[in-house]
This record gives structure tokens, sequence and C-alpha cells, in this order.
């Protein structure tokens, strides 16, 4: 299934979406998207309606050095245990929503991601259990503002701005995550493209060891990590980040 | 006034709070505490309730470094700019709730802080009015896994464990947080003893510093820094945390 949050003629809800291209149509939820969804009964053609962050998560947690080539591009090592860090839930936007340059940075890169959904409280989740904690999957760009990354030592502004976490298109409940081609593109030009197999530590193994820290509450998202091949956005460009099996997530760039 | 949000005999509630000592009573606010709250009417003694972490933020930006005497004390210069990071808000708990040491670290450090509880929605605010943006001040134990913070570089883990945020007692609306002592004890003896006019960034720079970066909501908290003296709890202990005109916090240590 696949989950969104929509703002349509009435107001906002969450969705689930039937069919494809044209034909696509989101059906509203009544409540929250956790558990066995109940509908409404009304329905929109998806074009009618636009589409939100899927959730508003009460915390967001990035891993950093998550995918070898891309600790190697910075000179890192891949750390033996996930290093981890929180982006402000303030930092969340939607699809088509636009990020936008603080004046502050002279250099913000995009960074493609697969986004761990979790669908229930969890803590202390064994690997083997994590797919039970998760309600689904999808697309995170964990913009970081790179000079100001290299300069703080610590990560809390560099990737903590306002619109510096788009998320969406939605949330795939059906996906796979172990190995998914991803694709990020700077106004069409390929940059990254990797597939998740490559990730260090697996999701089950994220979803296990952030769990030992903190309690997962419903609609909490985890980023992955991002491979190699992230690189500058500018103002006017467009940044599309394609995820195998859940769509593509697509964000202008604006000055801010 | 004093903000609390208390357990009472039918729920939990925002309550104000009047008296000191034994002739103290708490009156039962009927939503929230932003703006002019309004009362139900209904009060108890203080004794007769437990107090609860006096907000639940939906982020908690803390500033790394920021008494010069506790940045030498680990080697570190005071960055010229804040350096922020993010708790995650599930570590937040309230006063008299156990610290619980996570078996995974073998050293885990209290840090006495002063906390800026948000009053609403903050952006691009300027120092010059900064305090309009603020509700109130509380006190804050920054409690951090010491050997995995300096393992990781990112301090999401070491910062991030539930119980690693203790918040209270309570938010005094009218401290001026200029020039307050701090006290910090270990079982009755005092470990950091210092002044809040000491902090290199003041509270209205890191208010303006941090509502540049991000949107701050009303109940967000700033951690402001804790000064020299840090060191090691272990389980058994309590640590007390007193700042002038506001009060103490006292939370006991458990193993995890």
């Amino acid at each position: 299934m696949r989950l969104a949050r929509i703002a349509h003629p009435g107001g906002v809800a969450f969705a689930s979406m039937e069919g494809d291209g044209a034909e696509a149509q989101v059906l509203e939820i009544a409540e929250h998207p956790f558990g066995r969804p109940n509908f409404t009964g009304r329905r929109w053609p998806l074009a009618d309606v636009r589409l939100l962050a899927p959730i508003l998560p009460s915390k967001v947690i990035a891993v950093g050095r998550n995918y070898s080539a891309h600790a190697a591009e910075f000179g890192n090592e891949v750390p033996a245990e996930p290093m981890i860090f929180i982006k402000p839930s303030t930092s969340v936007v939607g699809p088509n929503a636009a990020i936008k340059l603080p004046p502050s940075s002279s250099r913000v890169d995009f960074e493609g991601e697969l986004a761990v959904v979790i669908g229930q409280p969890a803590k202390n989740v064994p690997a083997a259990r994590a797919s039970a904690a998760v309600l689904g999957y999808a697309i995170a760009n964990d913009v970081s503002a790179r000079d100001q990354q290299k300069a703080d030592g610590q990560w809390g502004r560099a990737k903590g701005y306002d619109t510096f976490c788009p998320l969406g298109p939605w949330i795939e409940t059906a996906a796979d995550p172990a190995d998914l081609a991803l694709r990020s593109e700077v106004d069409g030009e390929v940059k990254q493209d990797a597939r998740t197999s490559s990730l260090v530590h697996k999701v089950p193994e994220l979803v296990e060891f952030v769990s030992h820290v903190m309690t997962l509450l419903p609609g909490d998202v985890i980023l992955t990590g991002t491979p190699d091949g992230v690189g500058p956005i500018s103002a006017g460009q467009q940044v599309s980040i394609t995820i195998e099996g859940i769509g593509t997530l697509t964000n202008p760039v604006q000055a801010g």
C-alpha cells in the first residue's frame, strides 16, 4: 500500500493511493495510517490533490557514513557501529516543496537516502523482529550545509535548517529494503547511482541499534545514509531522488 | 509564575504554583500554559501531586562548549559560533524520574544546564527581541555517555538515550537568565558551581542563532551548555541541579 498525506479541496488528510499515472486516485483515511486504516469513502484523482510530507515525525534519526564509497569520498572511515544524529522535525517538507538555501552557507549539498518509517512504539527491538516495527519506506534528502558541517563538528546546524529534510512522495508499505536501486539527479543529470544492498549497517540492524538507544514512536523516521556522489545544489535547480519500488521525490531549490 | 505539569488524582494537567514549602499549592490549567492560561478552579497541595517534565518539547536543541572552563576541561576551544545538536524528545523525563544507565556505556556523566523554554513560534528572531519568544526557564541535565560521545564523533547516541534529558522541576516565567548561580551536586557533594553570566553565547544570542536555523515552536527547549565540573554518575546516586531563582531538579540514577 502507498500511504500519503494530502491537501485536498476540503483540508488535509492521510490517504492511500490506487492506480498509476493519469489513473491514480487517493482514498481518504479517517484518522491516521497506523494499524489498519479506516477510510472515509472520499476519493480524488491524484492530480486534484497536493502531496505533503507523508508523515510528520516526532524525530528524525539519521545515520552518517553508512555507504563505504560515500565515507571514502570525504576521506572518512565507516564506523564500526552506526553513527547517529538527529534532524529536527521542523526540517521536514514534502515533495515539490522548495529547499531553501540559507544565506549563511556557501555550499549546500543534496544527499539521497532510503527512509524507514516506524509503525509502532519500538524499544530494544532485535534485528530479526525489526520489520514488525516498520510501517514502510519512503525517500528522503538529507540536505546539508557542507561548509557549516565541517566548521561546526556537530551537525545540528548544518543539517537542521527548515526545509533540509524533504520526505516523500509517499510511504510504500510493501517495499523490501534489502536491495533497491537509488538514483539522485540534479536537473536530470545522474549524480548518485547505488543500491541499498551496499548499506554497511542494514535496515534491521539500524532499527535494532537505534531502538536500543531511544524509544521509536509511530511516524518516527530513520534516514539510512547516503551513497557516494553527493554534491552541491543551487537556486533554480531541481533535485530528484528515485528509489526502486517506492517512487521519486522531487524538490526545487530556492534562495532562502 | 511557576508553570508545572502534574499527575493529580484525576489525571495529568498543566498547572501553576502558589506558595512555598509545606504551603505550596498547584492550580490546574485548563489546556496549555502558553499565552494567558485559563484555570479550571481545581487545586491541590503540591505534596498531593507528582511533578512531571514541565513540557513535552517537539525538539530539544543543545549547545556544546558554551562555558570556556568546561570546554577547557576536555581540551576544547570555545567555538566562535554556537555549536548545536539535537536531543530526541524521547530523552525528556521529569523531576525525580530515574536516569537509566545503558549497559553499553561504562561512563555516563551529568551536565547541569539552564534550559530556555520557547513560548511562541519563532523564526529569525533578533537577540533584542528574543525574550518575547521565551515562555520561561527551567533546569536540565544533559546526561551524556561520555565514552560513546568520544567514540562516535556525532553525539546522537551518547546524548540521546531515553531518560538522558531530565527537565524541570517547573518553568519559571519571571527569571532573568543573565546572571544566575548554577550548582550541581551528586549525593550532596558540589560538583559544578558557576554563574550563567559565564555563558559564552548568552540566551538572547542563542535564541537568535537557533531561530535563524530552524523554526522554534511553543514548548521547544534550548539547553544552554554546561559549566566545568562535569563527572560520572553511577547507579544508586542522586544528582541535584539548582539554579538561583528557579529551583532544584533532582533525579536518582539507576542501572538501565
